[in-house]
């Protein structure tokens, strides 16, 4: 959330943020940002605040964008594609190094030199080269499935794009992406002028 | 993130939920989460917690599920398809009434029910219907375009799905959704019990 928000404040080409001005933008108190940056040994200057590109690089230090880590991604339908093409994950330090999929239209194609396999040799795929990310698009009703096959192989983590979320032994990590995600935050925003709609209810 | 959570809870079959519980899962503190909960006029019961439903729902109403807004889509690449295809935008009150691209072989088309048309026409088809939101799937380098067209019509909020953040007046409500905000929570994880990477650095 910080990242994302200091992106977009450079992209306003605003050389320094303050704590309270995030603070404000986020809706976060202003001494949890102060001890949040204080972790990652971040200080900024009094009245100045944080210079927005420093912190920007240390945050992405701090989460690992400088190490590559490798994938692969099943599903290429429409999400598919739009991740097997997305241009800022080789920036991340994501590879996306195999797409698998079952249409035979799709299989055997490379696409952002990224080669396309049955779904069938993901085993043998894995064995060959193993990933530490399973990345998953594919319709609601198969993702559970792929997330067991990749499980089986020993993936340390589950990427989950389906509508739905994934159930997964304790040691594996998942992370779900709904693209829905942001659709909340925005209704909120418009309603929260209006008079609250909610029932009051006590569990 | 309350919701998705609690939507894997339910997923879990999970009746009961404590504020423990979730503190832990979500990495926030207990009392955090007891204070939004409140907001919301949620109180749980001792030892037993929230129950799993009835948080949702509770939830849902708070962020307005229940109202259905409208929006118009811009781009129907690969992600701008997903987005026209998604199943659960209904079901949590979004509903895309026309899309626009610039393609010749997308304009004229149906999809979901859905029509697309020529972006030439957005400013047309907005005063005969205005939205609410705009949601914006186009390649980086047109995005703040597309933005500017739909400020010029009046519209309250932007969803943008591009690559870059995109800049609007104070008065206009943007959300940058992007598809790797999940990876910096993935590669945290993977990388929690490693030696830590990042250089330490003094603003």
């Amino acid at each position: 959330m910080y990242l994302s928000f200091l992106k977009s404040v450079k992209n306003k080409e605003l050389e320094f943020i303050t704590a309270p001005k995030i603070a404000k933008e986020l809706h976060i108190g202003p001494t949890q940002i102060t001890k949040d940056f204080s972790y990652i040994n971040i200080i900024g200057k009094t009245k100045i605040g944080y210079e927005t590109s420093t912190l920007i690089s240390v945050i992405e230090d701090f989460l690992g964008y400088h190490i590559s880590i490798k994938a692969f991604l099943v599903g290429i339908g429409n999400l598919g594609m739009a991740i097997i093409k997305y241009n800022k994950f080789n920036q991340e330090g994501l590879e996306i190094i195999a797409g698998f999929d079952i249409e035979p239209e799709n299989i055997g194609r490379v696409i952002n030199d990224i080669k396309i396999f049955n779904i069938d040799k993901f085993k043998e795929k894995f064995n060959e080269t193993p990933v530490d990310i399973g990345i998953i698009s594919v319709p609601t009703n198969q993702s559970q499935n792929i997330a067991n096959t990749m499980i089986e192989c020993g993936i340390k983590a589950i990427w989950n794009f389906s509508e739905i979320p994934i159930s997964a032994p304790d040691n594996i990590i998942i992370e779900n992406t709904s693209i829905d995600s942001g659709l909340a935050i925005i209704k909120w925003q418009l309603n929260k002028n209006k008079p609250l709609i909610y029932k009051n209810r006590i569990l």
